[in-house]
């Protein structure tokens, strides 16, 4: 099986070692798989900052089920909750809530815009009956990055939950629970932790998530039955993805070994700098203002030449040992390069060097 | 990490092979991730006798994912199931669609006992709002068989759909859409395919699951949706777990390498009739009647001398590379052990002369 860098969204490329983490077949009734499970749990909320109110939920497949675990568990019969959209994420939040018959409001800035705080207080002040915010951190359709600390500022001024996903910074972007007011921070294995696919997380204000009891409206994403389970007996309630958690505890050993998410930080915005100056000095345009860009995942215009067309570059670029990921947006035609997962400096050199080979190859005009 | 061998009901030991197979990273979306989905889909069909009015649907998450997914997605609002219970699953099933307001039915049978195609019959023609049956067939609670095929000969000829259970069973007994009926049968990565857990899968019948478009009740379990998602463009609609995927691909080639299910279904039955014989031979004794009894996991009643723990047992069998699961059914203390997974005839007479030590060392009289 050939395989490519991969500079995509996720899942991403994971070192040799958190894949050999997965040559173990581990019992998940058994003392060490108890322990894997409590070990996780204090990692995760020790890289967020969590204080003795805070809990970590670990919950069986994509990021998107923990979304709809929250969504699901977390919101009232009558309550009403406000997504800030700009992305697919956004979107998503919106529409897994009102598929459970929840009063939204979506509030949407253009995808290259993120919301203000003032529009937030605005929006709150108006509507009394809002009980939840969503705010997506990082939205991963651009790789645009929204404020979390001023607008979870605002939330919890109003008095407001405030559900954050953070599915594709946390690990890579340092978020503390108690700064940023999350009551509810969603993310996944897969994702800055550098982990594989195969489950996800909330990390949340025990008061809250208390809450929950009684709330769900499915079985399998019940939040709160599910953190039942894991304090009553440090197992889960339905069988876990055993390989895929050796796999994330011997990553969160590699992201302490790397110095914590500070380095990581540093690492991916180095890797992002990188991508943009050679792709710039290429001719390529970014979608996203670099005041408000990531360091995950940048947005690049497609090359107005008609002779571009994002197949045959993708397909050239992998045929490089590069893969990368298409970016319709809106009307905008663009693609996207993730500057996360187990890559750094000279791989990104590799990519730069790959599409300048590419779009010579092509016969493209930049 | 010590590694015993699983006597569990799953997650199972794999193949060192098959484990290896995780040893890539993988994007999602791209060309050889939408080969491997496709090779699964259709490997899982061939392995029910599906027929060109038959479709393989792939979850994220757990078998009961699956299973809910099933139950909130091809249930309309005024529908009505009848549940056969004779264990946790069984119980499960019928939670489930009562969280999700579904009329629900429950026809128990006792632990040891398993439903008559008569009864069904007759619960069938007394209640015509019922349109659903749902049958686990191989209850892991006990290890029981359900009589599948008369079952599904019932629910046919009154012309229900036929929702099966058939997590614990599938791959290690076989099992013929065409023949058992089933509308729905559900499975999961990590039972007798012997992969890792990550996913669970649905084979379905085409014009059922295409009645459940704008039926479900969540987003992320929404059948018809992540039918059509893969359909579209052979990919998952969210991130889908790569790595046991991979793992479940090389396990697929496993099964045909030993000589498909028939050749499982041998291996299954020889370990189970060897640690039927044995345990007998050192004096425990069998909760389910051999007429019923699967050969997937048995359950054995607790030695009455009150020298037995299950947790000392458990433990001093840990200590030597085996590890059983407990069982506690209603009012009777029990425990069980499996007998599939990647393990074979000299695993259970190793696994004998541990129980041998265990009840000597314990001081425990039979």
């Amino acid at each position: 099986m050939s395989e490519p860098k991969l500079f995509t969204p996720g899942p991403l490329t994971t070192s040799r070692t958190v894949k050999e983490a997965m040559l173990v077949d581990l019992g998940s009734r058994e003392v060490e798989f108890i322990e894997l499970v409590r070990a996780i749990r204090a990692g995760l909320l020790a890289l967020a900052d969590g204080t003795a109110d805070h809990e970590a939920v670990l919950l069986q497949g994509s990021g998107t089920y923990a979304i709809e675990s929250v969504i699901s568990s977390a919101i009232p019969s009558d309550g009403k909750i406000l997504v800030l959209a700009n992305g697919v994420y956004g979107e998503r939040i919106a529409t897994i809530a009102e598929r459970h018959g929840i009063a939204t409001e979506v509030l949407r800035t253009p995808v290259h815009e993120p919301p203000t705080a003032s529009v937030v207080r605005e929006a709150l002040a108006t509507d009394a009956a809002i009980t939840h915010v969503a705010l997506v951190h990082c939205e991963t359709t651009t790789g645009i990055l929204n404020p979390l600390t001023e607008i979870g500022a605002e939330v919890r001024a109003a008095g407001k939950t405030f559900l954050v996903d953070a599915m594709s910074s946390f690990g890579g972007i340092p978020i503390s629970l108690p700064e940023c007011g999350a009551d509810f921070l969603i993310s996944s294995s897969n994702k800055c932790l550098e982990g594989v696919p195969g489950f996800a997380f909330v990390l949340a204000r025990r008061t809250k998530l208390a809450e929950c009891e009684g709330r769900a409206r499915t079985i399998s994403l019940d939040l709160h039955a599910q953190w039942a389970g894991l304090e009553k007996n440090g197992q889960f309630r339905f069988t876990p993805p055993t390989h895929a958690m050796l796999a994330f505890a011997r990553a969160l050993e590699e992201l302490t070994a790397e110095g914590w998410i500070a380095a990581r930080n540093r690492r991916y915005q180095e890797n992002q700098s990188v991508l943009v100056e050679g792709m710039r000095r290429l001719g390529f345009r970014t979608l996203i203002d670099s005041a408000h860009q990531s360091p995950i995942i940048t947005t690049f215009h497609d090359p107005a030449d008609p002779a571009f067309s994002f197949e045959a570059f993708h397909d050239a670029l992998k045929a490089r040992g590069c893969a990368i990921y298409p970016g319709k947006i809106g009307g905008t035609d663009a693609f996207r390069v993730g500057s996360v997962g187990h890559i750094d400096r000279g791989d990104i050199e590799a990519l730069l060097v790959a599409v300048a080979e590419t779009i010579d190859e092509l016969g493209i005009t930049l």
